[in-house]
C-alpha cells in the first residue's frame, strides 16, 4: 500500500483524490490546504489539515496547487523523506525545492463534479532518483493503464499540444454555438458532429480525417463563408486556419 | 414504406444506404451513378443502374453527389412526380431544377467504412411543397429521431458552424500530432484528451468548458509556449486564437 499526502483542494485534486478512494494499492492518508471549506469534503475517507507543519510521514507527497505556488508549498516538505511531486503539465520539474522530487501528470481535462475513468488517461512521470521513479511507476498503475515516463522538456511540449487540441478546439466549439444563435439555431444540432470528430482521430490520423472546402482547395465555398461571418476574430480565424489546412495539403501534392 | 432512388455512389450515399436498409419504413430500390465498379458495391441489395435516362418512379430521389453537380443530376427528374432532394448543407434548395424539390441533409461527418449509428444524427430538412416536407419529415424519422426543419439560410450557416467545429477542430488535432512527433511524442497521449473535450461540451456550455492560459489571462504560459514554437503558422494561430479567448473572457468582466 502506497500512503500519499495530497496538498491542494481544487479540481484537480478532488479527481486524484476520488481516483486513489476507488483503489486498493494506494491511499490518500491526509488532505492538506488552507481553506478549511474546501477541505471539509474530503474529511469522510482521509484526515485533513490546514496546518503546513502538521504533514502526515508517508510515501509520495502531490502537489496539486497552482503552477505558482509549487515551489511555496514543497518548502514545507524539506525534511520529509517520501518523493514530492507536482501534478502539472508546464511547470518544471525544479520548481520543487526538494532533492527527492518528481513529477505525476495526468493529461486530461478535469471537470468539476464529473467523475472520470482514470484507466485510460495517461500519467507523465518524472523523478529526480531512480526508485521514486520506480515508485511513482507503481502509483500511476494503480489507477491507470497508461503511464509513460516524459521528462520536462517534453511534458512542456505535450501541454502546448494539449493547449491545441483542448483549449483551441473548446474555443472553435464556441464558435459554432454563436454562429448557431445568430440564426436562432440549437447548438445542440453540432453536438453529434463534434464527438464523431473527436471519435473518428481515435483510429484515423487526422490528416487521414481532414475534409472540407479549405482541404479541396473550394475557393468558392470559402468565400460564401467568409460572406457569411460579420465577427471580425471570427473572419480572421476562418481565413487562417483556411490558409494553414491548404498549406498543409499543397505540400502534400 | 416510403421508396427511394439513391443518386450517387460516394461515401454519403453509402452511409445513406446503410441507414436505410436497416429500416422497416423505407426501402432504397435504385442506385443510380456513372460508375458501374462504384455501383456494384450497391447491387446485392438494391437495383443498380448507370443509365439516367432509366431512373425508377419513387417517392424520394436523394441526390448525394458534390454540390457543383446537384443541378446537372435534377436536370434527369424533370418529368418525375415523387419529391427530389439533395443532402448537402452548404448548396442552396435552389440548385435543383424540379419543382417538387427539397433537402434532406444529415448534420454528421462520414467515414469510408465506419457504420454511425444514425439515431441522434441531426436530420435538416427543407421542402418547396408542404405535403413534401411531412414526407421527407416522414422519411427521416424513419432512420433519425433528430428531425429538424432548417430552412437554406439556416443551413448555410449551420453548414458554417460545422466548418469550424469539425474541419478546423480536425486541423488542430493534426498541429497537437505535429507537435508530439517533434518530442517523438506518440500522438496517442492525447486521444483520451481530444474525446473528453468533445464529451464534455454535451452538457457544459463551451464558454463554462473553457480553461487555459489565455482564459486565465497567464501571459508567462503564453510566452513560454510561443517560445517553444518553431512553425511559423502555428505561431500565428496560437496568437490569434489565445487573443479571441482573452477577448471573449475580457468582455464578461
Amino acid at each position: 500500500m502506497i500512503t500519499i499526502v495530497l496538498l491542494g483542494t481544487g479540481n484537480l485534486a478532488k479527481h486524484l483524490f476520488e481516483a486513489f478512494s476507488a483503489t486498493d494499492g494506494a491511499q490518500v492518508v491526509q488532505v492538506v490546504g488552507r481553506n478549511m471549506d474546501s477541505l471539509s469534503r474530503f474529511s469522510k475517507m482521509s484526515a485533513i489539515s490546514n496546518d503546513f507543519s502538521a504533514i502526515a510521514d508517508v510515501d509520495v507527497y502531490i502537489i496539486a496547487v497552482n503552477d505558482d505556488a509549487i515551489g511555496e508549498v514543497s518548502g514545507y516538505l524539506l525534511n520529509k523523506k517520501g518523493v514530492v511531486v507536482h501534478a502539472s503539465g508546464a511547470a518544471g520539474m525544479d520548481s520543487i525545492k526538494v532533492k527527492n522530487r518528481g513529477v505525476f501528470y495526468p493529461l486530461q481535462t478535469f471537470t468539476e463534479g464529473k467523475t472520470l475513468d482514470f484507466t485510460s488517461i495517461p500519467i507523465c512521470i518524472e523523478a529526480e532518483q531512480y526508485e521514486s521513479k520506480q515508485l511513482l511507476k507503481r502509483l500511476a498503475e494503480t489507477i491507470s493503464d497508461n503511464v509513460q515516463e516524459i521528462d520536462s522538456n517534453q511534458r512542456k511540449k505535450l501541454h502546448l499540444a494539449a493547449v491545441f487540441v483542448n483549449n483551441f478546439t473548446n474555443y472553435l466549439y464556441g464558435v459554432g454555438e454563436e454562429i448557431c444563435w445568430e440564426e436562432g439555431l440549437s447548438f445542440d444540432l453540432l453536438k453529434p458532429l463534434i464527438l464523431e470528430t473527436a471519435e473518428k482521430i481515435q483510429f484515423l490520423r487526422p490528416k487521414e480525417a481532414q475534409t472540407g472546402p479549405a482541404k479541396r482547395g473550394d475557393k468558392h465555398s470559402m468565400q460564401q463563408h467568409l460572406n457569411l461571418l460579420r465577427d471580425k476574430k471570427q473572419i480572421e480565424l476562418y481565413t487562417l486556419i483556411s490558409e494553414a489546412i491548404q498549406q498543409a495539403y499543397e505540400k502534400k501534392l
